[in-house]
């Protein structure tokens, strides 16, 4: 990499070091929900159509675009920057736990928060810190998480055993028609 | 393989051969759920210490294994041979479904019957039909389905776009404690 970019100085050394000037003197976490943008408040915080009732809480901004390409989340966003983890000494205080509470509080706050963390021990230990926080603060916002259960496609006998067993035992009702 | 076989005749070749022959004569599927095993009915069927309420109706004994293998669920099983397809040519009459539908009129019929198909297209087609069959029988016995979402372990940005979206569609509500 090194020698293509001293082969091709003009070509793509010089874009390379723009581009990269440009990300850090124009690219900062919103102060809002952390997502990173060139303005402040985001492009989330500022649509006005984006559902204001609801708050998806991701852990970094890679979560919130896998959401957001599904195309079927309309609602405001609040990246933590990262799950709880002992082994990588992060703690709550290293989250943007802080103004996630502000922002349950206000007049305007959300009527639901949606966990939407990874299915990890990191990811879950997170949700469950989250959720007792603001459970803490006795709003008035309901709180939901990420369905789980087998993915769409393939086969049931190439699934973990965990995930079959999860699947089995939140097993979906239908209603008698 | 076949010089492994020939060059191995008494300690491999000729073990195989009776081993097949065993099970030729000897394994069966069971009259009552479709289970291949050695007795008739099979050893699920006749274990009087499963939940004789409960009936999974799964493809095939590959999918029965896999949530056997789980211990979450100890009902009994009805396996249907497949699943409804054009491409494979499997039809309505080519699955094992006048026995499930007459294991759920006896006065020992399941409570419940969870249908644990693939979430794949023919397994949701072979689950609808399955179900719109049940329904017609207008029974009693409740249907149930494996919960779809986001699997354990894992990140959120490697899933792909339409599990993601069937979990936050279906998001789990917390009740308020």
């Amino acid at each position: 990499v090194a020698l293509y970019l001293l082969k091709n100085r003009e070509r793509v050394l010089k874009p390379l070091i723009l581009s990269l000037q440009e990300a850090q003197h124009c690219i900062f976490p919103c102060s809002l929900c952390g997502f990173l943008d060139e303005t402040d408040p985001c492009l989330f915080c500022k649509d006005e159509k984006r559902d204001q009732s609801l708050l998806c809480v991701v852990s970094d901004v890679a979560d919130l675009w896998a959401i957001e390409k599904t195309r079927r989340y309309q609602g405001l966003y609040h990246v933590l920057g990262g799950n709880l983890s002992l082994t990588e000494g992060i703690a709550p205080k290293d989250l943007r736990m802080a103004s996630l509470l502000k922002r349950l509080q206000g007049k305007e706050a959300p009527r639901e928060v949606i966990l939407a963390l990874s299915p990890t021990v990191e990811g879950q230990t997170t949700a469950h810190y989250v959720r007792q926080e603001i459970q803490a603060l006795g709003g008035s916002a309901e709180v939901s998480t990420l369905a789980q259960g087998i993915p769409l496609g393939g086969e049931l006998d190439y699934l973990d055993e965990g995930t079959l067993s999860l699947a089995v035992v939140k097993r979906k009702h239908f209603e008698a028609s």
